[in-house]
């Protein structure tokens, strides 16, 4: 039986999206890629690869053709929309075609079209100034998985490399807001999911949950903070009562070395920087952004649209292939 | 010129300190570690020697002898008390020795006996219990620096490993806390102290000081915390004005990974986690603990008494080894 190919948006058309996405195909061999194809504007794709000099043919298809055009050339579902901006300057223009992508992926998922989505760098800024409504990617898809698959989606974001997988709990907020958010609501929520989908997605029956603390020493028995006690002991007797495979919380600092890796399949982190600074410490360039809770396969690279570098041949490719590669080995 | 001698705490008698000094003189010769002397209860060393059947032979020496003790044994400087508790059992009554331990170690530096000090682990509580009227260690060396060379110290833990150096601007506080502790006040004196004494220490001229964020991405612009702008770069502009090559801030994320690592030579974090974190994930057993802003050398491991193993023989040297080394390598 053949695979389903995977369906990969365009992101925004003046990142390095089109690029990486170009290079990933050029290297679909040497990486034993599974099939992919891109939703946007072939156009767009053509000038990228003739602007950098890729030597790689860009060919219009349709999602149930795209394995075969994979073969040779760079298979492109056209969604009837041209790019106006340039490399390195986000164009507003562009912002319809830019959603419409992430739109028609999740639709070819839905219609059995696509095994699973891969998502190019998006600009929230050049999003917002055409009146897009979701705070970020992550919301939008949880909408999408609403329309498409009438399931009332909470989508949380893991960053996994092959040596660390990692769930930060609370996200893109300021510092001083991160203790007063971690509540054990939060806590369980954000558990249940992880164990339930990565179960699924991996195919591991009984994933392994770490819980780090949110202060030094998991707060030392009280001693520097109470959140430990009050917050996350509760939260993880509550998940291991429902028989979940949920242990901590640990101190954080000493969660991540080679030995403490063995102990778990996810870390769970109360913030943003305590999750992400071990996985961009020991695997900068193949972290690869996983949403679980979603109706369907989602992964992205770990990086934003480099606008800076666009247009320029220089960026790197590697976690766009390493996120193909994982969508690709995840289960449906 | 031969140098002189480290002078050797005996720490908590009843941790894993005189096991894992005995296995740093056992591996002085492959380890090609610098001469020291420990500071405390010769009996006791002979005891764990015996006990853990270490083939160790245990001397009682002076300061000035030491170095030619430690050829052939162990050199102990008797401080006429003698230890009553047992491996793993910490006792009260054993505070005044492990006390005098660290007020000797000091006064041999002071007295030209000794080049610098590496402290074995202290277990607090069994200090407080005995009326120890200092928050921790290096509070303790600060009050050493006053009494046996008259400076005012401000003592700065570094953490060291060859990989990596950081220094936790806000330490053992609850994580609520740290935002508001975070001022610039501190962030210059910090700055200050480490680009000073990481000069004299390691012999570089101009010390390259990265700063990272507290806020998730270094609070990008503002959109997630404001301590970024209001408090670290003014705190950073400051230094930078007294001729200081401070940097920053920078996302704490992505502050870690080898490439990153060439551009500085420490990194200063407003958290405990975001140091202690990316330098026990990348060299866990090797970790050294310095403190800057003495007026002596002083290293000690990055673990503690670990009573829970003390008497067992398994105890790992690895850190007490790493901070012999560097006590011997760091500038007078």
């Amino acid at each position: 039986m053949i695979p389903l190919p995977l369906a990969l948006t365009q992101g925004d058309p003046s990142g390095i999206g089109p690029e990486i996405a170009l290079k990933s195909f050029a290297a679909r061999k040497a990486q034993a890629l599974p099939p992919f194809f891109a939703l946007g504007d072939p156009e767009l794709y053509r000038r990228v690869a003739q602007a950098l000099a890729l030597d790689v043919a860009v060919e219009e298809t349709t999602p149930r053709e795209a394995n075969e055009a994979f073969e040779s050339a760079f298979p492109v579902v056209p969604l009837g929309i041209s790019v106006k901006g340039e490399p390195g300057e986000s164009d507003a223009a562009d912002a319809a075609l830019t959603i419409r992508s992430i739109e028609a992926a999740v639709e070819c998922v839905a219609k059995g079209e696509a095994r699973g989505i891969v998502t190019a760098p998006i600009a929230k800024a050049a999003l917002y100034a055409a009146g897009f409504a979701h705070p970020g990617h992550t919301e939008f898809l949880g909408a999408l998985a609403k329309r498409f698959f009438d399931v009332e989606a909470r989508p949380v974001m893991m960053l996994y490399a092959e040596e660390l997988a990692v769930v930060p709990i609370t996200i893109h907020v300021a510092l001083r807001e991160a203790p007063r958010l971690l509540t054990r609501e939060l806590i369980v929520e954000t558990g249940r999911i992880v164990a339930k989908d990565y179960a699924r997605r991996f195919g591991i029956a009984r994933p392994r949950l770490a819980f780090a603390g949110l202060n030094p020493h998991a707060g030392e028995g009280g001693a520097m903070g109470r959140e430990e006690i009050d917050v996350l002991a509760p939260g993880i007797a509550e998940l291991q009562a429902e028989g979940i495979d949920a242990q901590g919380p640990f101190p954080a600092d000493t969660l991540f070395h080679a030995r403490a890796r063995e102990r778990y399949d996810v870390a769970l982190c109360p913030t943003h920087d305590q999750a992400l600074i071990p996985i961009k410490t020991l695997a900068f360039d193949r972290g690869v952004n996983v949403t679980l809770g979603l109706p369907f396969i989602r992964t992205s690279p770990d990086h934003g649209t480099a606008f800076d570098i666009a247009g320029r041949g220089v960026a790197d490719a590697t976690s766009l292939i390493e996120a193909i590669r994982l969508a690709g080995r995840l289960q449906a």
